[in-house]
């Protein structure tokens, strides 16, 4: 397995180097929106702190981690009166991972609806107003 | 949400009431052979006590769990030279659960070999070699 890479995308935004749509952080995580989302509402929980993936972790950055996952997913939830939530994480390039920061997919669900495909974005705006909506439900 | 159903086959493995391919315990969580595999090496991690997903757990819950999906995942690279691990989590029917007890997938991955459509049990025989494997390296 590689190295940590500070120079990854999430390394950036963490450092505010790159913009991103924040939901939620506390002293270990933090969590913003998929630029590329799946569903409405897809949005990824990191560790604050560098590791490559789930295979180098350490245990605090991994239980951290899977505490905002829930928030998040619950948040989401009720955000969109969704009525599932798929959880993803990747790990390595053969694993589906593209940014080498480990990260947790977030996808809200609704019935009788599959996901996007993978790698479209979409307007800025429009994730901003999904975003306070987010916000809003973690209050 | 729905209540949990304590008659659920996760409820019924823990309580031995249903045969399953162990591969790890601890006092918190189990991990198993997934009889639908849909990578070589697929196996699941859930938490020993109650709940019905992630949007239900306790804290306590989440943490060992994801602890143990760690440690199998790393066993797993090892046993079958995997290049990546893929870790899916299902929550609700619309979120893709089947099976209404926390559970974590992880799916060991292989440089260009997509996963296997879902839903196709394999022989036990294969499994339980495939169990060896993953028990040898946790060692």
């Amino acid at each position: 397995m590689s190295k940590y890479d500070s120079e990854n995308i999430f390394a950036k935004i963490l450092r505010n180097e790159v913009p991103s749509i924040r939901l939620y952080e506390d002293e270990e995580t933090l969590s913003f929106m998929d630029i590329m989302p799946r569903s409405d509402g897809h949005c990824l929980v990191i560790p604050k702190t560098p590791c490559r993936n789930l295979l180098d972790a350490r245990p605090e950055q991994l239980e951290s981690a899977i505490l905002t996952v829930q928030k998040l997913s619950r948040a989401v939830m009720r955000a969109f009166d969704a009525t599932g939530v798929t959880v993803q994480q990747f790990n390595e390039a053969a694993g589906g991972q593209e940014v080498f920061h480990l990260h947790f997919h977030i996808l809200p669900r609704y019935e009788g609806i599959g996901l996007r495909p993978p790698g479209n974005m979409v307007e800025k705006d429009f994730l901003h107003v999904q975003a306070e909506k987010i916000r809003a439900a973690l209050e």
